[in-house]
């Protein structure tokens, strides 16, 4: 049996103490809970249910997603900046393995997002993209739960739009901005990889480049195929690297999370997310409990018959798992 | 209690006998044998075992994965080009959702692989990729085990090499041929999203685009960077849309082949693999069982608890699936 409420597991003690410390504004206690988060299993259960625990404030999350250079992080960084003005403070969630704001600058790439670094207003933090698969889909709104449990009522999550995993991601957000770049190309791309369905705003980056109107004109044409919505996309044109749009794209995000807001969306796409969210955790504990097989004695003679061929992988795991699936 | 070989499961019996009539040359019931392992569960582990009960060819997979647009399917099409010249026949799965192969063709965009469409030499199958997560992780090396036992001794695997699952599903093979096009950035971004480490050929296509030599200087010093290994990745240019450099990549395939065969890494790679694959094939049955979850009592009013903010997710899921992870 587990621990009760009575008699906590370390973890939950540690969260709730850390949770404290952050909602206190100590930023470091804030980045140690999110790491239990990412560390996933126990720990992650204890950051959860200790954010969980604490009345939170009216959360919203705004993900960004596109194509590889696509200019996501100098326009998260921009959309940061207008934010700023207005007062409001934001988190950020780097879910991008090719995102600058993870850090791992390569060679001459030292592109960052210094402009923010030192206002205690943003907060940002990148998200382990190497983990096992679909560990992303459990971190991440459970690093929103945390922010949001923290007090950080933005929550801006920055992630490549290419991946099945990096889709999901994106379009679990309230509101989704998908960023395209001028060239016919490119908005064919993000159609083909499912971020035309998930897109709530959409932006034409780098619009001081030629193509920018033919890139609006094939997005406004992609829309008008698409069935009757009651909120039809609008399509910013940006230059990010100076800040251009910036602000019509945080009045354009406001709009829409006016029109969800009123029509009720919102709360909808909040129930499919939490539904989700339960299958992932669930998925996940599964995960875990097959991690623990690997312990048994079984294991080895059964895992050395499917390297030699002797046994195909279904067999075995059906002989693992002790059970057949029919 | 399942059924036994005496008593063989009406899935098995069909697996067996499409597999047969594709030995035989017919294509549709190697498609249908496909179908059943994209469609997971009980049909794949049926394919599965046919599959892994006939003695299979000396089968060989290539990956060959990149950013969207860098012209992986073309590319695709040159090898196979160059392949057929040769006389050897080859399979070709494409798990690339921006891939022309798949048919999703949108407006103007009827890029297709009309050279091979007729050879029957060739086998083209596009894998389907919005299922559950994870999913073409099982399916993509359960796809490729019933190519190799239907015959098909080389299968190529083109994916996009962007998300996490796209490039564990790129590196599974024992040859991975990693493209990019001219451009510093390119470079860099095939090393941030973890494609230079699963590389062993290079290739830098649209070389008669500015920047290639820039592009092959990059990847040189990249790979100068990176520790010793026995065999250093050659780095081809081409131009796929007109063929230039297929013959080299082929000749470069078969040089890794050659090599990884000698110093057993080959053998070393598909023990990994195995195991991989094992891993994965657990998780598809406990994702199985998650969703036989949601057919109890207790399931619709947990759920409902979490979406409406009562409970969190990893404490609904423990209730659910009735024991405490300590």
């Amino acid at each position: 049996m587990g621990h009760t409420i009575d008699d906590p597991h370390p973890d939950d003690r540690a969260a709730i103490d850390l949770l404290a410390s952050a909602v206190d504004g100590q930023r470091s206690a804030l980045a140690r809970l999110l790491s239990m988060v990412e560390r996933g299993g126990p720990s992650a259960r204890a950051a959860a249910r200790a954010a969980a625990a604490r009345t939170s404030v009216d959360g919203y999350t705004v993900g960004i997603t596109g194509a590889p250079g696509a200019g996501k992080s100098t326009l998260t960084g921009a959309l940061v900046g207008a934010m700023r003005a207005d007062g409001v403070e934001v988190g950020v969630l780097a879910v991008d393995p090719s995102s600058p704001f993870t850090g791992g600058a390569i060679l001459g790439d030292r592109v960052r997002m210094t402009d923010h670094a030192l206002d205690h207003g943003v907060f940002i933090r990148s998200m382990a993209t190497r983990g096992h698969l679909g560990g992303l889909g459990v971190a991440t709104p459970g690093a929103v739960r945390v922010l949001h449990a923290a007090g950080r009522r933005w929550v801006l999550i920055e992630t490549v739009g290419v991946g099945q995993v990096e889709v999901d991601i994106a379009g679990a957000a309230d509101t989704t901005v998908v960023v395209v770049n001028p060239g016919w190309g490119d908005a064919v791309q993000a159609n083909k990889a499912g971020l035309l369905e998930i897109a709530d705003v959409f932006v034409i980056n780098k619009a001081d480049r030629p193509g920018a109107d033919d890139t609006r004109r094939d997005l406004e044409s992609m829309l008008d195929l698409t069935e009757e919505r009651d909120w039809r996309p609008p399509v910013i044109a940006t230059v990010a690297t100076v800040g251009t749009g910036s602000r019509e794209l945080w009045e354009a995000i406001g709009a829409h999370r006016s029109h969800i807001t009123a029509s009720g969306e919102l709360q909808r796409r909040r129930a499919d997310r939490a539904r989700d969210e339960l299958g992932r955790v669930i998925a996940e504990r599964l995960r875990l409990q097959a991690d623990r097989l690997r312990d048994g004695d079984d294991f080895h003679t059964i895992e050395s018959q499917v390297v030699s061929g002797m046994l195909d992988p279904w067999t075995a795991a059906d002989r693992l798992l002790g059970e057949d699936l029919q």
